[in-house]
């Protein structure tokens, strides 16, 4: 399985970022640590604080991937653009947030991109990787 | 591991409720897969309608189990007492949904209990619980 | 035809409280009257201030009933997990309230019950049970 | 008793307007309908796109009817006047709407003239109209 | 004088609860202290986590008591049908909050349980409940 | 001078509506309490609850009058039309209210008409005509 | 093609009415420039300030016209009963705007009547009405 | 007759003020207009920036005046202070705003005390004063 | 103990006010009946309508006081500025209404001043006093 | 005439996305139906996922084009510095969208782009971008 | 150069207030620290907690001054007062807060009267006056 | 020290964007007048259109210099992507704003990323960065 794991601006900064929300790795750990687990996949682990970059990706991924995870970090409050992109990869998609986005500020609460993914995973730092992963490998085993 | 997994109103209902948002299988179903795949813990799956009865289960449960899993259904959006119940519970816990919360009626996107959780997971159908499940088992082996 | 009549909180109350929303006859007068008029079918009149119980109830109906009355009172208003019972209940269902809603607090204007109900009936006292045993022949006869 | 039935803006259309929501019958055929089960009435059953003509038909009404059934369609949902005019008649008055306002659009959620009504009744399609009449023989009855 | 004290969902919790909101004494102690300053009046201390208990107590309190205090908890910002029975209960009440509710989370500034009672108090900790006793004895020897 | 004073909808029926907002006096004696003290004036009175024909009044008033004094009743709080045809008539204009819009529904507070007049009176009943008469002839004679 | 362009309120004042917002032209003007373009489309211009009217139009149209274009003015923002009567209608039919929509006041922003055309043109004045001539051409070219 | 007239923040700045809004004269000018056409009463008219000085005002005004005219300026949108001393204040009293209130910013279209006086008058400049005085001449004389 | 009771706009007109919210007592009689009960205390009782001097009586407290009881009266719900300073004031502070503000207008429902305050105490006309002088006793006592 | 025809995120992706919203053809068919129809212009065909792209292609438009075309896409909902670069460009420009704004959901009706546009279109498919040039032909001619 | 500097209500607690928010040093401080820096020009510092005391010093200030420095601390939020004697004032004028509005709660986020100054500075404590003659000087000179 | 000052969309558009709001200099002669007055320090300027840009700008600043000044023009009120940057970089950092944010559209009143700022300063066109210099000189001697 190829799975292209999508991360949006200032998750580079993780490890420095407020680490009570985002937890202590930084992101070439996680990635590292997903890699570990999950041998027996193709990731690619990609990082852009560009929004056009992250969209013109999600556009690409279905000729490369088998399926994509997505943390749009900021974008995913307010960007239509992302969400109409994702709402046109047919590919299974997971979003995952580090923190958990419930009990954070009003203005993180609502994940318009969430809604045209199958699921999302708030809350659960470094492992929200990890369980999509887990979990997309039974979402196309079940087909 | 003991592991209390706890179903709000409603998901008796399972295999016959909306398949589009809920999946295809019983609540039963759901329980013995999820027992199979995770033969190696004691997991205790409840079911109730009724608000009080959820919370009393709560407020047990640090006396008999290790963690907690729990899909409070519709009282996910109006139950501050329950709420409450799980901000005193010092377990691991993880919320699950089985449908896209974000996808759905504004009166479902906001959830007052998941906030109060380590995190949660939505719209994964059955499969939310084998994550949550995952997860414990990582957060509890880091302590 | 049998029909259940589910009475949520505080309708025990009737007859004592403020009557000029609510009509001067008990609860156990309104059953009476309405008996009387329908003496061709079985009429059941429950009353319940349990949440979890009128779920309860509203879940076993199709097995017992043709089809379901419901006045939920205060939940009208609150309630998202009665309101998912009632969705997933197939029987013919008609909700009533004595009070005319649309003149009351604004709390009270907006039923999210009512929404998954076939129609419902709203300030004509006791009456308004009456109309929704008349409406029940007809949509049943209409099959 | 003698009724006047007051159907507002493109009420005349019926049986051609979306079915799913107002039924399959023509307004005809529900004065037809509604005159046999009614027989014993004289029902006067009046349509009009014009807010002036409702407001001036609602006016003169006591002179001439002993009950009063409005539809008043999408002026419902706007029409200061016209609940004023309701608000003065002193006859006995129904409000019906044949879809379920409580499942349709935000903007058909609140009725500002229903307030002003004796109750209303709302989601039977053209069997509505027959448990108006149902109910103001009762109302009439009880004086 | 004999008084019933109602003491909603979690405040059996009391003592491990956030003390900076609730302080450092669990619900016995609470009612030891308050039994032991008003030693003169019969008061009957009952805790619930069900709604509908907590209705079903305040309907029988009048054949039983002369003076009702309740402490809604969570349900003073959620419960229509708690309110419903409460301006139906015509003993003095007073509803007690052991938070200063006005300098907590928005979703537990507006009580819609307080409305219907004489008079409310919040943010004393246990002292609450001694003013509650405090200002009904001078109540009822008001008349 | 001449002056035309425009009733909106249900002012035909004053007299016999709530007296303690819109007063005691019927519309013809409001007329002619007018017509007498400014007997130095033509003065035309009419009403109307049809929407279009105020608008087609306002249009036509500049080529017969020289000021204009409007009570658009209802119509003040929904009529985007109405606004924009006294927006384009430029006599003097001056909008009156018989009740206090200040002290009645939220529905009622905001006038979308009287804010392209001269200026409004609210709350003096039939006097609030008098009053317009009384500053038109001051505006006009201000030029 | 036979062509009903139905004109709302207030537009029988275009070329006195606010300049920088309607251009200059008489909605005669505008006919004129209109047939002048399309000499070879039969067009029937109408204007009424009477929301009745307008619906009986519309409800008519499909009798006599191949398409619709309107421009409700006022009605655009609060009319549900025009609303419904577009909806119903099932010519080709396109909402126009002579200003810009998007730039003006709060309540003038949303039209509930353009929501049920195929689509709308704000802001160019009398061109307005062309592009919709022009567009429906096309239209009904497309089939 | 003796009326005292009260003027609120910024109006002893009238005559400088934006002109468009309050006109050309000062306070001493309109002052002294009021009082050369209305000779035979007594009028006082007061100043005050301060809010407690205003509320000492109306509480006094019983004792010395027949009725009182109010002009609150700013503190009419925001006072609930002032508001409760007109509420108690059992004098004739009138709301003046030399500006046409329904034309101007948000903040200040919404008076939360004229709710509490007979009625406002909002709009003519100057004349706005002296059409109060000319209402109290027939309130007063109506009795 | 050394007390200040600071009353804010209006309270001086108690006894006249509206009794069915605010009881039948004058300020005075409050204050007898205070220094009555609680005679072995200093309590100095002070009225202002002025916001500023309620500020600087504030400020000042903690040199001439134990502890500070305050009824802000309409300032509760509009001044930020008397909320700062009692957010200054280290005293033992406690706010009191004599009316219940949960049943009044939707602007006397939230209170910005009490949310800095130990607690509030709403709805028990002058015994609300007494009570806060009892909580403060056992509050410092309690150190 | 030269014209710039700016094209937002994902519409690259046109012909694959929701056919019911946005038409059957791909940007490359709507291009080259385009020039067929216009070929007497010089139009160029832009598209970027990039929200700074395309504020570079606004700003630097007017030294190469003589007017402009854009469908912001997604960005028409969110992009305040879309909307500045549009307002400081100042060439004829319209806004188009292929779907009907008006019918979708609440996050794409309102466009903060096309209040600073000459007008928009909105629902016409491809066509759209026909009319678009159509109207700047006769706005050029008109000067 | 003649500047008064206008601090607001709890400006005097200056060093005692809460110190993450507003810094350690006091009013005093303060003013010796910035007119050491600008000994050049002659500053008046004035403090006072009484809303009409505020606009009376604004209302004087061009008599006496060549520019104005305002904090109106905690009347920012809620006076319009305050704000229209500000917009009546012609003098440079400008607006500080000493803590960044933009990170405390709502109600303190909206300055209603930055919006008739020249312009604000806030969250840089003390500096923020500092900062405010420097601007004043350069504005000056510039004329 | 040395200090970036980046700037935001459009800002290149300076001198040529609305004079009312944002001045006569050219982003050019700010920052010629900026490096004149401050040529102690090594300032270096930046402008991009680009939100990626910007946020990488961001994240690479505290690696080269000593402080930041940043005017994010219309990102400032939704990009959570730029505040989320702002908020993890070290470096003291002022906002600015040319013109009046408080006296603007309510979509530019609120800016999220000022309050991850030290403070902001808005409304003085060219010489609010002057300002935030002079404040940083400060800011950064105080250590």
């Amino acid at each position: 399985m190829k799975i292209v794991v999508i991360n949006g601006p200032n998750l580079n900064l993780l490890g420095k970022r407020d680490k009570s929300h985002y937890g202590v790795l930084t992101l070439d750990e996680i990635e590292k640590g997903l890699k570990k687990e999950f041998a027996g996949h193709k990731i690619e682990f990609l990082q852009s604080n560009h929004e056009g970059e992250i969209i013109d990706t999600i556009q690409a991924a279905p000729g490369y991937f088998d399926a994509l995870v997505i943390n749009p970090g900021g974008y995913s409050h307010t960007s239509v653009a992302i969400r109409d992109a994702l709402a046109e990869c047919k590919l299974p998609k997971i979003e995952v947030h580090l923190s958990n986005l419930a009990e954070r500020e009003d203005f993180r609460k609502n994940s318009i991109t969430a809604a045209v993914c199958d699921g999302y995973i708030s809350g659960f730092r470094n492992l929200g990787y990890h369980a999509a992963i887990y979990l997309l490998e039974k979402i196309i085993a079940e087909g």
